[in-house]
C-alpha cells in the first residue's frame, strides 16, 4: 500500500542554543515523508523554487520517496522559514517567513498520488486540504493536521475539512482551541464527533494520546536529557504514525496503538540533531530498540489486587 | 508491615467552579492516611485543635487508621486553609492560610509509630522531616514530600532531607526548582545522585513518572471530563503509592510500577468530589476496575518491526 502527502517542503534557518543553521531541509512533507520512508511507498506532493539543489533531492531519493508530485518553479524561491528557540524548547519564535512559491500552492496530484490508499494533508490552507481530500476517493485512511492560525481566522473551513478525514493529528492546545474548551477529554469528545475514527493528541515533551470511539491510549515522550531541535518533530510523529499504519491492511485499536509508539519512536530521533540530519541516518535496529524502550517504560504487570496486596 | 504518616490534618475552605465549601476535613496526613489505608495499616502523625469534632475523627476511625500519635490541643484551633480555584483547575490561589496548632507542631512518634517499617514525610518543615527519620530505626522505605516555599527559602535543609530518605515525591515545577535545570530528565537524575532509590514526579493531568537506578516508567492521568477539587490529589496519590509498597516485603521495579499505578488510580478519584468525599466512599471494585483502565489504556504489543510492516 502506498500513502501521500501533500505539505510544504522548505528551507529552514535555525537558532538554538546548541548551534545554528543557515540553510538547511525542511518543510512539513519533508520531515513526514523521510519518516514514513521506514514503513512504507511514499508519495511527496509539494512545490519547490529553482533553489532547491541536489543534495536536498538526494535525501528523498536515498529513502525511496516518490517526488514526481513535487513541482519546480525554476525561476522561483522555495518557501523559507527561520526560527530561534530559547532554552525552553517548546516554543519557535519566528523570526522571518518567506512563502515564495508555496503562497500560491496549488497541489497537483497524479494518478499515482490519488490512488494512495493512506492520505496525509499536512498544514496547509484547510480549503485545499479538503479537495485534496476529494482527489483520492479510494483512500481508506485520511489524517490531517492544522495549526492555530486556520483555528483562529477560519474555524469553519478547519471544521469542514475535518469532517472528510478519518483522523487529526494536532497539538494540545490546538485541540483546546479548535473545541473552545480547556478540558482536552472534553475537547477530544467534541472534535471526535464531528466523525472521526481517531484523533492523536500531540503533547510535547508529555507524549501523546490517542482517542477512538472505543478508548483512550497514552505514550509518554522518550526521556530525552538533550532536545536539539524539535523543528518538525510533529510531523516526524505523523509519518511514523502514518507510515506504520500504511503496512497494515486492517487499522485495528491494537494497529493504531503501534502506531502511536512509532510515530513517538520517529519524534525522539528527529529532535536529536538538527533538521532532517537524525532521520536521515536513521536504521531498522535503532528503530526497534527504541520501540522496545518504549515497552519498558509504560509496562506493568496487572495483577488482581487480592493477590497484590495479602503480603500486608 | 504498617505505614506511619507525619503531616498536617486540617480544616479546609474551598470555592471552585463547581461549587464551595466552608469547612471540610483536609491536610496532607490526612489524604495521605485515607488512600493509604486502602493497603496497609496506617498510623498517623499530626496535631489539631480542640475544634477537630467527631465528624472529623469518624472519617479516620472508618478506616481503621491509627490516630493515637494525632496530637490534640484543646485551646488551640485546626490548621486552616482556604482556597480557590478557577476553571484552570492546576492553580490553586490561596485566601487564606491560619497555621493555628500547626505552627508549633512538633511530631511525637509513640512506639508503634517509630517501628513501621514504611514512613511518609509529608509537606512540612525539612528539619522536621528529618527528626522524625532519625526517629525511625527501622524504617525500610522512606518517602518524602516538600514544596516550592522551602526549596526557595532552605534549599540546602531540603537537601540534607532528601540524603536521609528513599523516595522523593514532588512535582515537575518543584523538581525543576530543586535541581535548578529545566530538562525534567536531567533534573531527575540530579536528585537521584543524593542517593534515592526512586524518584516520582507528579505532573498533573499528565501523569506521573518514576525515575529508578535502573529505569523510567511514565503513567498518563486518567482521563477524567471533570475535575470538581484537586485539592490532596498529590498526598492522595502518595498514599496509594507507599500504601501499596507496604503490602509488600521487596520492593521489586515491578512492585514500584504497580505502585504509581495504585496512586494514580486513587488519585483520579479524590479531585471527583471535594476534599476527602470520594475516597471516604470508595470500594475494593472501584479501585480494582480502575486498575485494569490504566492497564487498558496504556498496553500495546511489542511485536518485531519485521513482522509488523511485512503487509507494507
Amino acid at each position: 500500500m502506498s500513502l501521500t502527502v501533500v505539505g510544504s517542503v522548505a528551507f529552514d534557518a535555525l537558532e538554538t542554543p546548541f548551534g545554528k543553521r543557515e540553510k538547511i531541509l525542511g518543510g512539513a512533507a519533508t520531515h513526514f515523508s523521510l519518516s514514513a520512508s521506514f514503513f512504507t511507498r511514499v508519495n511527496a506532493v509539494g512545490v519547490v523554487g529553482g533553489d532547491f539543489g541536489e543534495a536536498e533531492w538526494d535525501v528523498f531519493k536515498r529513502h525511496g520517496i516518490n517526488t514526481a508530485d513535487i513541482e519546480v518553479v525554476p525561476d522561483g524561491k522555495t518557501f523559507f522559514w527561520s526560527g530561534r528557540y530559547d532554552y525552553d524548547m517548546n516554543t519557535a519564535h519566528t523570526l522571518d517567513t518567506q512563502l515564495n512559491v508555496f503562497e500560491t500552492f496549488q497541489p497537483k496530484l497524479s494518478e499515482n498520488s490519488r490512488n494512495a490508499e493512506f492520505v496525509f494533508l499536512a498544514n496547509i490552507l484547510p480549503m485545499l486540504q479538503k479537495q485534496v481530500r476529494e482527489q483520492c476517493p479510494n483512500a481508506k485512511f485520511v489524517a490531517m493536521d492544522t495549526m492555530n492560525f486556520w483555528i483562529s481566522s477560519m474555524k469553519d473551513a478547519v471544521i469542514d475539512t475535518i469532517k472528510v478525514v478519518d483522523c487529526v493529528i494536532i497539538n494540545d492546545a490546538e485541540a483546546r482551541q479548535l473545541a473552545d474548551e480547556p478540558n482536552i477529554h472534553k475537547a477530544a469528545r467534541k472534535i471526535m464527533n464531528y466523525g472521526l475514527k481517531a484523533l492523536v493528541i500531540k503533547r510535547g515533551e508529555y507524549g501523546a494520546t490517542l482517542f477512538t470511539k472505543g478508548g483512550f491510549f497514552s505514550v509518554p515522550a522518550y526521556p530525552l536529557e538533550g532536545v536539539f531541535d524539535p523543528t518538525g518533530a510533529g510531523d516526524t510523529f505523523a509519518g511514523g504514525f502514518m507510515g506504520y499504519l500504511a503496512s497494515h491492511d486492517e487499522i485495528s485499536d491494537d494497529v493504531l496503538r503501534r502506531a502511536m509508539i512509532y510515530g513517538s519512536v520517529m519524534a525522539s530521533f528527529n529532535v536529536a540533531e538538527f533538521g532532517t540530519e537524525r532521520v536521515d541516518a536513521l536504521d531498522y535496529p535503532e528503530i526497534n530498540q527504541r520501540f522496545r524502550d518504549f515497552k519498558r517504560m509504560t509496562h506493568f504487570e496487572d495483577i488482581p489486587f487480592e493477590r497484590a496486596t495479602t503480603a500486608g
